[in-house]
């Protein structure tokens, strides 16, 4: 896997499970997948040397982020056609609609898939035509490089505009949805073919960024999550995907409109560790590795998982205070002080902490609790993850 | 964690949600363990040397088996009390007790537990004494280094009993109990004090070795669950263990008899990676961490654990068949085409493999299914076990 960041450290324990060589790409010994993983190369994946290097001996090569660039994905391509090395799933054809926006809007149109509406502008003249058109706020996104909300940006103004225009990356206007609800489907398709749907869940975000993740999404009509989970099947056909692929979708009144595509685990998946029959990690693994697919089927009526971010007061990794070599794998003292609190406050929520440095705004864990009434659930697990950010209670 | 077979494998699991460093003592980098850890010592834990310098650096050293030298776990617990080394949980005190099996004997009958009925045998003479009172069969076990049926004979002759004896390993003698059913129960305790019991299973053994677990053990009256539950617990307590304690017990007709303890995760607690809100590996490392313990509850009404053997055309690790510098971790082709059908069949199956080496016999991963009906479940866990231990439905 590219990357190194949680997304890889959780696919780590999947592979464990099913007993499968697994390989991390490592920006930094200090990654959080490489402070766990028994197999890690450190290097550049913008450095086309180090990636191919690193994809020698692997049969499947898969991704924990969006950013490799395409003329080095090409060049691994080219190696497995070759038979030389290991296939690229998913393909950089696919992965493309992940990296420029603008051409998975361009793609999604020509497709006949609901969406925002948007266009492609230069100057803040442009911005203003739209505008004219749409009202304001206007979203400009970044054609590249986005994610997390980062690279969105709701401008109410045309000086907040002026402002995005200003710095020198490539954006495209998008009409600001006024959504009933944020929601996400989450579906995997092998490269044989076979296709499986998680239940659509609601995502619920502050400033662009998940803070909660409610599975399934209460109150969506049948019908519509329906909708939604075919609507994601046939685009795993159509953009040729393989392993997952996540849609973030707005409900707005006029119906379902598409957001964001990713083609690897996400965000509003976490809660399938512990909510669903097969965990979206283990999922994605038997996808690029071209097995069966898992029971997406929930474990429980209703799951609710919930970010940990760090903050000023925030726990992490105090390096020299961990107990191994690797002190960054260990909590700090810090860090054990909230886990008393918040376990013996609920003894059954799941903490999954990333081994990251708390940085204000960065996601260093998320919470999970499973049961059946989703008020209560959500309240368990705000104030845990609240908890475990900033040592009390109040949201982070 | 010293050891590093499958036990500090799936325990390594559970320490990469909790974010906690993880280090285990592995005899060799091929052990289940070592091939996924990220920071492995090798090492001999039968070298104080190499324990001493092992522990070094940690805050807490636990066991994944019974057999480190009761002096090393003395020297281990003095570098403790003097501040220089890490806590050692469960202490030497209570460790004794799975070491030798006939000081747990003796302190059981303190203690007032029913057991069966034993005695010290030093010669043939002495079996024979006790097979005039207690009948034929008679067991011999070893004192010490006994596991998995390793270390147990059932004896039906004077003949069978003289060839045990002709053995120069220290024995003594138990009356063969005609049980009805073979139970486990699996508690933890922490050494705040905290203590949290798991549900009741029936273990399904063959030769002394668990094949299968159901949990909850189906038909068991609650009041005796309950009785098993407290007698565990109790004896948490009373041996002072901190972390897990597996107790095996019969079903027989003159009530519950305690066959043996183990301090650590057990084979007869797999089923709660899937199947229990907190599994025993996540409790164990809460308990030896003094943390809070987590909900030991059911996730679904029953789960079915089947273990998968290695058998002479069993599948495992062709050594450079790997996908990764530590071929070990990586299952061979072999396995690959065995997942295909196993999945195929039964999605909703979970497997976990430990990536040993398959010699007929050993145990080298297990598969869990979740559901409703124990006979349902019983029948996909084993097709599955079987399957991926022959490559066909039979029977392993």
């Amino acid at each position: 896997m590219v990357g190194a960041g949680q997304l890889a450290r959780m696919t780590c324990q999947a592979a464990i499970s099913l007993g499968i060589g697994f390989r991390v790409l490592a920006a930094s010994p200090a990654d959080s997948a490489a402070l766990i993983c028994a197999d890690v190369v450190t290097g550049d994946y913008t450095d086309s040397g180090d990636l191919l290097a690193f994809a020698r001996g692997c049969d499947v090569v898969t991704f924990d982020h969006e950013h490799v660039p395409g003329g080095h994905l090409a060049e691994l391509e080219k190696a497995a056609a070759g038979q030389a090395g290991p296939a690229v799933r998913p393909a950089a054809a696919a992965l493309r609609y992940t990296q420029d926006k603008l051409a998975m809007r361009e793609r999604l149109r020509a497709l006949g898939v609901p969406c925002p509406r948007y266009a492609p502008v230069t100057d803040l003249a442009g911005v203003r035509a739209r505008a004219e058109e749409w009202g304001w706020p206007v979203v400009l996104k970044a054609v590249t490089g986005g994610y997390d909300g980062r690279g969105v940006w709701v401008c109410g103004t045309p000086e907040e505009a002026a402002a995005v225009l200003a710095h020198p990356v490539a954006v495209f206007a998008e009409e600001h949805v006024a959504f009933r609800a944020e929601l996400a489907t989450l579906v995997a398709r092998s490269p044989y073919g076979q296709a499986a749907a998680y239940p659509v869940v609601q995502t619920v975000q502050r400033g662009g960024v998940c803070h909660e993740v409610l599975a399934p999404a209460p109150g969506l009509p049948p019908g519509l999550a329906a909708d939604a989970q075919r609507m994601a099947l046939e685009l795993t056909g159509e953009l040729g995907v393989t392993g997952l692929l996540a849609v973030e979708l707005f409900a707005a009144e006029a119906g379902l409109l598409v957001n964001e595509l990713a083609m690897r685990p996400h965000n509003s998946g976490h809660w399938t560790i512990e909510g669903a029959r097969t965990s979206q990690f283990e999922q994605h693994l038997r996808a690029v590795l071209d097995l069966p697919l898992g029971d997406p089927r929930m474990a429980a009526p209703q799951a609710v998982m919930a970010n940990v971010f760090g903050g000023p007061s925030g726990p992490g990794v105090s390096p020299g205070s961990g107990v191994s070599p690797r002190a960054g794998a260990a909590p700090s003292p810090d860090i054990f002080a909230r886990y008393e609190h918040v376990m013996a406050a609920d003894p059954g929520v799941k903490v999954h902490f990333y081994g990251k440095q708390a940085r204000p705004g960065r996601k260093i864990g998320h919470v999970t609790v499973l049961g059946g009434d989703v008020a209560g659930l959500r309240e368990r697990a705000v104030r845990a993850a609240s908890y475990l950010a900033t040592g009390n209670g109040e949201s982070a």
